[in-house]
């Protein structure tokens, strides 16, 4: 969290519940970054998230991968470009419209999201001990509710 | 919410605590920058969000922005560019390194943050009428305990 500065505008936003979701979620994929580099896949950086989480099973677009993540267009198609490279993802044709193409994971990316759920309960492990099990219960509870009010 | 696939594979992951803090994050940011167009900001695309959210006072590089908002230097340094021409940020000379720049809002910049703190009071009011005060209090309590804790 060091590296985020506590002196930026955008801080002065009062009560800034947004700043409050974000950190938590900025500071989890910098850390989830570090995990990958140590089991063999430096080259996947915390910018190439914004792949790998808005990728559907099936193959997407990189427009669409591009207004999930709030991305350019251009910023997407560097970052799935690096990742083809480095043997993570593929383009294929998408049936559905033959002068487009799908991104999708390869058995390399796969492997990815294996890691990414070995971190995600590590990780959850690690807030319940800090948290406590009763609030890190709660937290979940209420995140899902402004999930589903929103 | 909808513009977001339910069927992505980061979606799988065990009881993921991340994507319930990164969806409403996402979500308000979308309609912020609605909010901007209807204020006569169009220009100002979610993407662009990146940039202002972690800019310093007293301005940023664009490496360090880039870092704080986890993506490529070439895409934090596209949208500064697309700001910088459409009259929302200037580049000046560091004071610290005549050979790096700084990120500065322009005054037609500083109008997004009024616009912003505007905009966060509305969204948390109508977040407080859908779950109520009191869940709301403890969201918030319970956020600011995580951001605490990691």
């Amino acid at each position: 969290m060091s590296s985020r500065a506590p002196d930026t505008p955008a801080r002065h936003l009062p009560e800034n519940l947004g700043v409050l979701l974000r950190e938590p979620f900025l500071a989890t994929s910098e850390r989830l970054h570090e995990y990958f580099a140590e089991h063999g896949h430096p080259d996947v950086r915390p910018p190439h998230g914004n792949v790998f989480q808005f990728l559907d099973d099936g193959g997407t677009r990189v427009s669409v991968l591009a207004e999930r993540a709030q991305v350019t267009k251009q910023s997407m198609a560097e970052l799935v470009a690096h990742l083809e490279r480095h043997g993570y993802v593929k383009r294929t044709p998408d049936p559905g419209d033959r002068r487009a193409k799908l991104v999708q994971a390869t058995p390399r990316g796969a492997e990815l999201y294996a890691l990414a759920r070995e971190f995600v309960v590590e990780t959850e492990a690690e807030w319940e001990r800090r948290l406590g099990k009763a609030k890190l219960r709660q937290l979940r509870r209420l995140l899902e509710d402004l999930n589903a009010a929103i």
